[in-house]
């Protein structure tokens, strides 16, 4: 168990080795022949040369008559020349042998069914001719040229009905694991869904390779030794998925040492660092971290071109737009660090906001907007540094996605599934950081809208106080939400008897919280106020969870007794409810927000009957001027 | 055949009539279950919530021991507390239900197999909580999120194993015309090779449907009507694609119409104007113009929008770039025309220059980097307006192309050729305008490269005075290149027995010439000149070839009988070839490409054996000098 990692080698020498490594010792992709119609997609091995011109016959480019040109010279109004040799075509038609122009149907004159041309043509006026588009014999298409449906429309007229293309890789993906299960619905606790090889399919087909998923290799040594030299010879490239835990590791680096050479052990990313670059015989294996986000870009960072230069494609176009970071991120000097970001254009500014980094968090990898990356030897970034971000995303999507940032309530994903229904190509993105957090983030212009529930202790009030405190020369509106039913969520069947707040410090009681600056903590420490308890008296409440659901899931996994939380987070869970108070759910936005479409669109959702009627479906909700926009300023 | 266009409306009317009919009269896809494996590229019918919590147990994050926290209260250096309830855990096990914190392995204290801490542990400290990443009964995806594989791994992750995915739309393709016929090698004269339906299922494919192609429907009414009726029935959307003849859009007008409703007959776009809308029961159907470009333009525009509405995708994402326009173009007042452009980076600026218009020139489309828009109502732009053109290949791609303008040569294509395979990642794009359209190009910054071949008639010396006459001031290198063999090709046997130029101006005999600015045309003219013949004394001077090989094919095809040209295009066709002189072909360049890292590529290229021995197997070439950099200047 006393892991160490080899190396902390730079990602660009890492890289730079291993394809140098590749170059010398692996071997690169053959190449197949395939009818056109299968070569969409596939990058030509070698060039193609025209077999026909296109066009292949001289064709006419309107309804007329050919003849030969010569035949004409000398025709004038006043001595108009009669035709003798000539043939009748239309448009597309051939051009005959011994003629060499078209006299279009407008310029004849038939004088009783005898043909005369009043001016003389001149050659080849009219004719499409042999080769207009390409000859026969020239190069259509250059060796690696990817094939379009274009491409392939000028192969058919060229006569060409096969391709020969570089074949597609192979590429062996082997899951290992005691701990690791086969995706089901039901899984025990202990067991790891295996859902990388998902991942990575999909990833290296996007690529243009053949994933080849092996059966799932426990823990050991020789049998995952084993399935890596069947791999290697059955693949040309192997990814060999390490689990997750520290030290197994160790079973890969040595597995691919004693069947080939592992080239480095250890690169300086952050995530993915405990990646291996080496090979087996010919066949390039890379050991990816088990954690799907270090996965993921390993897979991105060392796979891709590594998989790009045994199939000479060339490397992927990334594409790279200004943002303005919109916190303070942090960052080890002794690694080049990829953090995912959501993107908002706020303000006429794109608005990066770094998501959770924890490597086993997926769902912030498939949300991202984009990828930022900082520098090894760099310490961090300040809020408000110009940076470069990876749109992960098309930008006309970003660009009309309404980021709400604020308070959590499953109102927002239940907005955003109804948006995207009304509004194709309009989207809405939520982050979970708290009314206060939600506050915060309009007011630096990372969001357009936050849910808010901030009760103020003086007046009993909700909202208005702390707009005034925040916003005091305006630049904001508040729209009316709902009423929302808080109260404690407790086990089912409610087996502690807890009827109140006084009931929290009770002993053996296992509270669970929400984070510092959620409106339901500030709720919370409200109630313990009025009754003059104190916060350290209750087991748990430095425990946090960041949503209403993760409290209840918390509560129903049996590791808490109660939690504060909204009505449709216990219901969904099946636990029972106190109810304490409706509170104000209000939703602020920025004022240049409401001034856009964007708003007309989030705006016709709230007041929307469907809206209300799904919320009802939820519980706990209440709905007076639901949608109404509300002055805060005296 | 007296053929008028139904109407002439704006695209952007007729694309909203279009999408407003589909709207009410037409049917959205459906939706369908699938496995997640086989969702990726799909899109959300129905929000997708997680059914487990992800992780779905409390798993430790480290190497340890488990236990509850409130056992080791008052834990101290001094007196640490002796665990009696614990679990030795490995990263990734299950916490144990009446468990709530880990300690690390370093701070256990191991008291002869008794174990103690010497601090309080934090309750949920080093524990991945259940719902971590997400919790059950969250909304994992709303409708219409289109699955990535990231998406796929959190679907697994919260226990999703079958998505709701929109149907893939089918869209039937119908081929019409008598003289259409499956793609063949040999076509003969007259037969126009079918492969429309080949580029047109691509695209559709691209854009995530299914393409349902039908057999060649020939120029029959009830034929095409019947066939559109079965189409509009088995698949979701229909494209009747019209032959490319004027008139016989007639047919499927009055097909479609017959059958079901005609929207719009005519759209105010070139290419594409005789495009038809309309639908047949609850099923879109367009007619699409024969003509390749056409037809690309009409389903870009019109069948790619109104299958993201029936598919409920967003619109395309089309990335613009701000480019300068290198030549004038004209455009009627009439049409909102579509022209496609080559992209070149010269001196740090996107240069676009316009391919040829031609509707029939499916090649140019396939080569094209971009396509810029002249709004209806605009008169054309003037050279050197800054103008947005939407890329149609990757950015990167188009940075790293090396532009060639200038005289043909296939040595051109060659180096393209050794290029991509050398470099992977790098062009060259070459067009073909003649030495004088090189040399204007240089000079307007089109281009990088220029091929050149100009014979100063006062010295017989190639290329220098013309440069010392263009670029007295330099900005531009030149590059010897080869010595190339011009002559006479005649057909095979020579059977009008030609033996120079003074054969030229006989009775019978037709000669195929260059456009104006080639560099054989001007050495055809000193040709005439040192006999003191006249230019309009041969049949056949103002016929205008573009390249070498198209020169050859109009011999080769019998409608000509002899061209002035390069030995290997000659050979290319197996014609005969009477020598006239070894004239020198350079490369002209401009200075800054040449402190590029793109000009060492090209001229380790130029500098070859390989490129010297495919030449050679060319024929026709000399290599004296070649890749010298030679200066122009006294």
């Amino acid at each position: 168990m006393n892991y160490t990692y080899l190396t902390n080698i730079p990602l660009d020498e890492a890289r730079e080795s291993f394809l140098k490594m590749i170059a010398e010792k692996c071997e690169f992709l053959g190449e197949e022949l395939v009818p056109i119609a299968e070569a969409t997609g596939r990058l030509l091995s070698r060039p193609v040369y025209a077999a026909i011109s296109a066009p292949h016959f001289h064709a006419s480019a309107m309804d007329g008559v050919a003849m030969l040109a010569r035949d004409g010279f000398g025709a004038t109004e006043t001595t108009p020349v009669t035709l003798k040799n000539y043939t009748v075509v239309d448009t597309g038609d051939p051009v005959p042998a011994d003629c060499d122009c078209v006299v279009m149907v407008e310029d004849i004159i038939d004088d009783d069914g005898v043909l005369k041309i009043a001016q003389p043509p001149v050659p080849w006026q009219h004719v499409r001719q042999i080769g207009e588009d390409i000859c026969a014999g020239e190069m259509a298409f250059p060796s690696y040229t990817m094939m379009s449906p274009s491409a392939l429309g000028v192969l058919i007229s060229c006569g060409v009905t096969k391709v020969w293309v570089v074949k597609k890789a192979k590429v062996g993906i082997i899951p290992t694991g005691d701990e690791i299960v086969a995706p089901k619905a039901d899984p025990a606790p202990g067991e790891i869904l295996e859902f990388n090889s998902t991942i990575f399919s999909g990833m290296v087909r996007e690529w243009g390779a053949e994933p080849v998923v092996y059966p799932i290799i426990p823990d050991k040594l020789d049998l995952i030794t084993e399935t890596v030299v069947k791999a290697a010879e059955e693949c040309d490239f192997v990814l060999l998925n390490a689990g997750s835990s520290a030290g197994r590791e160790d079973f890969a680096s040595t597995a691919i040492g004693s069947a080939g050479e592992v080239l480095i052990h250890g690169i300086a990313i952050r995530p993915g660092k405990p990646a291996i670059l080496g090979r087996v015989g010919t066949t390039p294996v890379v050991g990816v971290p088990g954690y799907p986000v270090s996965g993921v870009i390993v897979l991105e960072e060392l796979v891709r071109p590594a998989l790009n230069a045994i199939a000479h494609l060339p490397a992927k176009n990334k594409v790279m737009v200004p943002a303005v970071l919109s916190r303070k991120v942090n960052s080890p000097l002794k690694y080049e660090e990829f953090i995912r970001v959501s993107l908002a254009s706020v303000k006429g500014k794109l608005i990066a906001t770094p998501l959770s980094k924890g490597a086993s968090v997926i769902s912030s990898f498939a949300k991202a907007d984009g990828l930022m990356v900082i520098d090894q030897n760099t310490e961090g970034l300040n809020a408000g540094s110009e940076i470069m971000v990876e749109a992960l995303r098309p930008m006309n999507q970003i660009l009309n996605t309404i980021a709400a940032i604020g308070s959590h309530d499953p109102l927002f994903d239940e907005v955003s599934n109804f948006i995207n229904r009304r509004y194709p190509g309009l989207y809405l993105s939520s982050t979970h950081v708290g009314s206060m957090g939600g506050i915060n983030a309009i007011k630096r212009g990372e969001a357009h809208v936050a849910g808010i529930h901030l009760l103020d202790e003086a007046d009993g009030q909700y909202n208005l106080s702390y707009l005034r405190t925040h916003f005091p020369n305006g630049g904001v509106k508040l729209m009316r939400g709902v009423g929302r039913l808080q109260g404690f969520m407790v086990q089912k069947g409610n087996p502690m008897g807890i009827k109140g707040v006084e009931d929290l410090t009770r002993e053996g009681m296992r509270y669970v919280n929400r984070q510092k600056g959620a409106g339901t903590r500030i709720l919370l420490d409200y109630l313990l106020k009025q009754k003059g308890m104190k916060a350290e008296d209750i087991y748990g409440y430095e425990r946090e969870e960041f949503t209403h659901l993760s409290v209840a899931a918390q509560i129903a996994s049996g590791s808490a007794d109660a939690g504060l939380g909204i009505y449709s987070a216990a219901s969904s869970y099946g636990l029972d409810f106190i109810p304490v108070c409706v509170e104000q759910y209000d939703i602020l936005m920025d004022e240049e927000f409401v001034a856009s479409p964007l708003f007309d669109a989030f705006a016709s959702i709230i007041r929307s009957k469907e809206f209300e009627d799904r919320l009802t479906e939820l519980g706990g909700y209440t709905f007076t001027d639901t949608g109404k926009m509300v002055e805060y300023r005296d």
